[in-house]
């Protein structure tokens, strides 16, 4: 009963076997081998357009930093929610990479932004303030709060964004689980709703360690390449990452895998619900925030179930906030134990 | 007919076995793992030590900039060989992660820099120079043109590097081809010799990408550990390193793999002398570095040899100077198939 | 009627003399002439303690700062209050020196942050969390809505801050004017209170471009003119800083120039509260923040006043809030007609 | 008799009477008062063209190093000479600055590169090496060994840089030293041999800390103001840089003091080759760079005489190079006393 979080899984068996079939013969090093560059193309299909690039880096952290680092300017601000990944759990890498760029946590209600909210946030940093200019907004799709933007309110966000001229990113570590939500394809999620530069996230959907920058606006970001080699995120044997992508996209694995994991999810949620426990948030993607007596929590942690509690959630007297996340790894047999548990 | 990198091989049978091995179930995350805590425990075992912290990374460039981003003063100065792979090949790395601390080349013969030669820049540099302060000193062992220091050297660049304080770094991207060259024990290479830090590279001998930083004198470093988190290098999944490394280190797998390496890469450099070859630099490791006409190497390349010129190696006129890398995957059959073509 | 800002004045009359009267003959550049080791000597004479360390720089924003990077630590955190000089106005200085600490902004009353604040901030971040670990906090005295800190309450937000062993800074920038509102000793407000390092202000109260970097807690700070030097912040002829603070702090001209801000602050208090006025803020250094009817406002600036609004105060309806600094330049006269055209 | 540096002199009489003279009533802060932009159209009208921004600063540190933090990128390189200030006397502020760009020495004669050499260095860094990448080129005129690069080798060190793209960077820490003796204007030495941005030095000519960086290429530098001011080198009361280069360029006060260093070093070139001293470079600005032998060194420094010895100058045994700096504050008693001792 593992739902601590969808990292502590391994890899999926597709990308485990991607894995072992490219091991072998020899091939060029820091990402000028086939591999590297058929996987490349491919995220141009997914994407329907030419007009991309694309950098593999083997950390979300990278990914999302080594973005900002592309767009920074001195005195640049970085607009977040204020539970953000990029914000709250990346030790500082973001003003590290961008050399001292400022993090603006911006208010959410589960988990995400508003327009408004971000148009107020905005306005209290007029070009000039010597608090700090605008730069780039950063919009987490599914949200730390397992909830995902609809296209309106993307498009909506990233409209009040480019009035400023800000760079519009997108941190995709679910965005497999993000998409298969909405049921869209990966160019209306991103670039057809204003998004510049996605870290396109494998590793918590089933890779090892894989991600991807990929980049829409290629005049918004600058020496993106060379910020990645100089930080020691370019591999040598860089087909490993290729590798772990093609086995995760090849017959649309990474939708299924997203699909089971969002379906676990549910699963929980509605047998919770059924229970009588609350939910702090809508469960759109593969995470749920269930509001737990104490004496459940006892129960499950006895019983072997893995999970955090979860302090940011406000919870009544003798019951805590929880967070339970499900990955291509949970199996129904987990689910329903965890629920009957749970249930008393 | 592969000697172009040691970089270009896959992983090796054991290293992908170990991958698959420990594959399974669920781990926490972040370097909590039992996983990571055995092979962290192998490693002072085979340092013969416990006063030893190891730090995984996935790449040399990071294992070795981390390194100096621990050491880093402002101002400071980095003292190199003048060939040296953190100054010339890793895209400026080190100076971005120390915040702009210079490196300083120092002259070297056949890749090695001896004590005088140290001594010598150091004197350019004394206390107080606005030019800079020097603050470290890193070491490749085995160098850029694949020789090997002996323990007295090491021991006498250390020793003058001690008289200032220095940080003394080893650059062990071919660590285990030097090591099996000496015959001697990673204790002796290492902090026996005055090391304080060694990036222990696993990639080049055949892990996919798995390194380590292994700190031996704890005082000279600061905040490692913080400096990985918030440059994007520790994975969320990270057992996937200390899987590879498990698998690298198991029954003397490692040490095999340099054995033959270097044999390979000794029976090049007899086979090239027996026909007429000259060698640039001695062969003590896994890189062999022959002069070759202009003929010669057409009639490799045509057969497909793939390797790279060397254009450092001073060569008269109609030759050129060549690079060849063997390694854990070098066949004798390619060696063989290689000589007989270069003895025409 | 100038009262937009404290650094609208030029330089005093005593300062201006002793640049005159220093500006002969020569001597040896980059802060080894003797007028700067005789004013060093003088800050440790004001200061009651030989334990000191003292670094001229030209601008506020350097002194705090170089103070930031000197005790900066990767994914450090920086507690200020959250209308903080170093946080809202200063372009990102502290962010950028420091490569990438985050800066938290922590709530504040009049200006003022209460030790139970802090405490409340501090346990949110508890060691090894991923959004940064504490490093230092700093508390600025004279705040930003011209209160001052006591004694006692300064030193229970060090007491506070050392049980995280926190580096404790204040920005002086108006130093003097709290400190002739307290009435206690610069020992007192300072090392005796828990503060490790100040940023000394000569600029908003006299000087032309003079601040000093005074270091109690040696072992806080590391490599501090290493910083200030190769960020261009020594200079060459560096006696020019040494003689504005050898006429600033000259027969009390210092103290004598804070109390008569004070007390042209005082009396616009006392003008504006006498005929109906609110203030947003107690006045107890040099600066009045009242909230204003707008017929008012325009009448002050019709009559040529110079002064801000305020967006932060809340003001009612057809109401603003104005600040308004004194220095050792306003006149009674100044502030007679001021008062006299608020008056209606 | 004081040869030691330029900068050991205070501020020339008609900067100091600047500085008195605009030391009365208030001015807004921040580089926005009248005064600024008075000074910066003098430097339009001096520069003939209305295509130039300027930004003051303090520091010739802080000028080189913030221009080249506004044309930094990842892993670039900044081609200088090996004994350029930007190199070896600026602690690393470069570096700092940049973000880690690495300073590429190019051997000079005399002091200066010359194009060939220029050329020969930038051939060993193609694109796309992993060394780093060639961003921009400083040049100091007049250079580090008191001699003057002529237009056309400026022109034609521009011309190869601009092959690749460099950004042109002129070092004018002695800008009118070298300005009096070419006899051209300062378009000329700048915009029209290809400078794209300066270093316009006052400070050693008879300022007291006034400097500009005059960018005459918009676009080959990025957000200069806000590089300078989050660097702390944006003076609140920045009149006072403003009135020492208004007296510094008022009634070509600039050039007559140049003029006169220039004249006090030529004649004691002439005076110490009269007397069989030899001289290391040609005088052609106000350095002198001449061999002494122990005996004279001895009696100069009995007399007074303050000097560097320069060990950069190779010397025959009993001599030593030594360096001897005029300056606006350079009296003909001075060098006649010299020249009279140094006859011996």
């Amino acid at each position: 009963m593992i739902f601590a979080s969808d990292n502590w899984a391994g890899a999926s068996q597709p990308v485990m076997d991607a894995m072992v079939r490219h091991n072998t013969g020899a091939a060029p090093a820091y990402g000028t081998d086939p591999l590297t560059l058929k996987v490349r193309d491919r995220f141009r299909e997914i994407f329907e357009t030419d007009d991309l690039t694309v950098w593999f880096t083997a950390t979300g952290t990278a990914a999302n930093a080594l973005t900002m680092a592309a767009c920074a300017r001195p005195g640049g601000l970085v607009l977040t929610s204020d539970i953000a990944h990029v914000l709250c759990d990346e030790w500082g890498a973001t003003e590290f990479f961008s050399h001292g760029m400022k993090m603006v946590p911006v208010e959410t209600r589960n988990g995400r932004i508003s327009a408004q909210a971000l148009s107020r946030e905005l306005a209290k940093h007029p070009a000039g303030s010597r608090f700090g200019t605008p730069v780039a907004v950063s919009l987490t799709q599914a949200s730390e709060c397992g909830t995902v933007y609809p296209l309106d309110e993307l498009a909506a966000l990233t409209g009040v964004a480019k009035e400023r001229d800000l760079v519009c990113h997108m941190d995709g570590a679910r965005f497999a689980n993000a998409l298969v939500h909405l049921g869209c394809s990966p160019a209306e999620m991103t670039w057809k709703a204003g998004i510049d530069a996605l870290s396109f996230g494998g590793t918590k959907n089933g890779c090892w360690c894989a991600e991807a920058i990929v980049v829409f606006n290629q005049d918004a970001l600058r020496d993106l390449a060379a910020h990645r080699s100089r930080a020691g995120h370019l591999f040598s044997k860089s087909r490993f990452v290729a590798a772990q992508l093609d086995g995760y996209l090849e017959n649309g694995h990474w939708l299924d895998s997203a699909r089971h994991a969002n379906a676990m999810a549910s699963r929980l949620a509605e047998g919770l619900t059924a229970s009588g426990h609350a939910l702090a948030h809508p469960v759109e993607a593969n995470e749920v925030f269930p509001v737990l007596d104490f004496a459940t929590i006892a129960r499950l942690r006895e019983a072997g179930a893995a999970f955090y509690e979860w302090p940011e959630i406000e919870a009544g007297e003798g019951t805590s906030g929880v967070r339970l996340v499900t990955s291509f790894a949970t199996t129904s047999e987990e689910v329903a134990r965890f629920l009957e548990i749970a249930a008393g």
